[in-house]
């Protein structure tokens, strides 16, 4: 978890640094989000999480009691994934919602992803 | 439990009868929700819940982990409300939810209140 | 729109008389939903969803300006959906969000598919 | 807005700062926000919003169609307000919405309130 902690400071402060002038030192930080290497993603990888077949990606099928319980779940993970500035793609009906996870920038995976998904995991309740 | 399901199905119907002129016989129903009487209120009130001083209105205040918990109590707390067609009075402050709850139509509390509140006691955990 | 306000009601009075021994005349209403014939579906299918290939269904794919739009379309739909107790099957990444309506219950398309797409057109601003 | 824009990363900056060691030199960009003067809070208090009587803060009350509009505008405020790791105190009864916005440390008002109060215009439409 300390890892995906400093991930994400890192990728905000890689963020700031395209952003803000002032911090053009930090902009050496990395300017976009590093793909993993395989044995970092089957390290990473949160539980209940699996590769996508043919695509460097990873999914997991959460299911909820009802559609108000997975709601709560999304209402959550969306306000996440608003504050990482990293959305997932997600296919919800009724009390269940499968999730894919990816970085475009970077074409493949990122601690984004093994953070958002750590997220879900919690916001499941499955952590 | 069954006493406000039972009131749930029957507010209903009366909503129902009022805009379905098929359903003229159910009319008699009740039109619109009946308001309790001091004695139902101190045996209904969901644990938790107390009445509001200088006001026909029960509330309670609600504490989460954070923002997104709380958020996440409120999203299903919408669901059920809109369902319901009975919208509480809430206060939100990061992770605090303070809800107010009372029936303009019978200018107290009606069974309405009742369960909107037994539900979100369950959306909070402490059912 | 008259038509569909009157099919809500009835799909309403008929769940009511399915749980609602007191209203076992409404029961006659019709217990679940009825299919539409194509004529119908084709002529009530709202501006801007097609049919499924390969399936009795209908679906649109809504485009918007970021996530945070996407998102507030998404919680009134959720509402909607909630209260019609008639759910989408949804796809979302970032600002597109892919819907898909049918019902399970008449394995095919009914009024309230029709309904709900109407309302989830009204949400998006395109009505 | 190019001002409040600047405000944001450099609050954002200060956050990470004080979170993350190799970010040492960006520490003197400010630890927390600061309080605006009477002046700034006159010169960039967005339309609509009016100060609070005997408290720093600004308040304003929005009105909606009916709850689902109400609840589509709070739910794109909330992606905002996590986002921006500044939460609103608000008050929601059906249509009508009633937020403060304040900044408790600088125990007064600082650009995150002035950021979140034109982006919750934006929302409302009213911008």
């Amino acid at each position: 978890m300390a890892v995906m902690r400093a991930s994400r400071s890192l990728s905000r402060v890689a963020l700031l640094a395209a952003r803000t002038p002032a911090l053009a030192g930090a902009r050496s930080l990395s300017a976009k989000p590093v793909r993993l290497s395989e044995e970092e993603i089957t390290s990473l990888t949160p539980a209940g999480w699996t590769t996508v077949e043919g695509r460097e990606a990873i999914e997991r099928k959460f299911q909820f009691a009802d559609f108000s319980e997975a709601w709560a779940f999304m209402s959550r993970s969306a306000l996440a994934a608003e504050e990482m500035c990293h959305h997932p793609e997600w296919f919800n009906v009724y009390n269940t919602v499968h999730v894919t996870l990816a970085t475009h920038d970077c074409s493949g995976l990122s601690k984004n992803d093994m953070e958002l998904a750590a997220r879900m995991n919690k916001f499941a309740g499955s952590a």
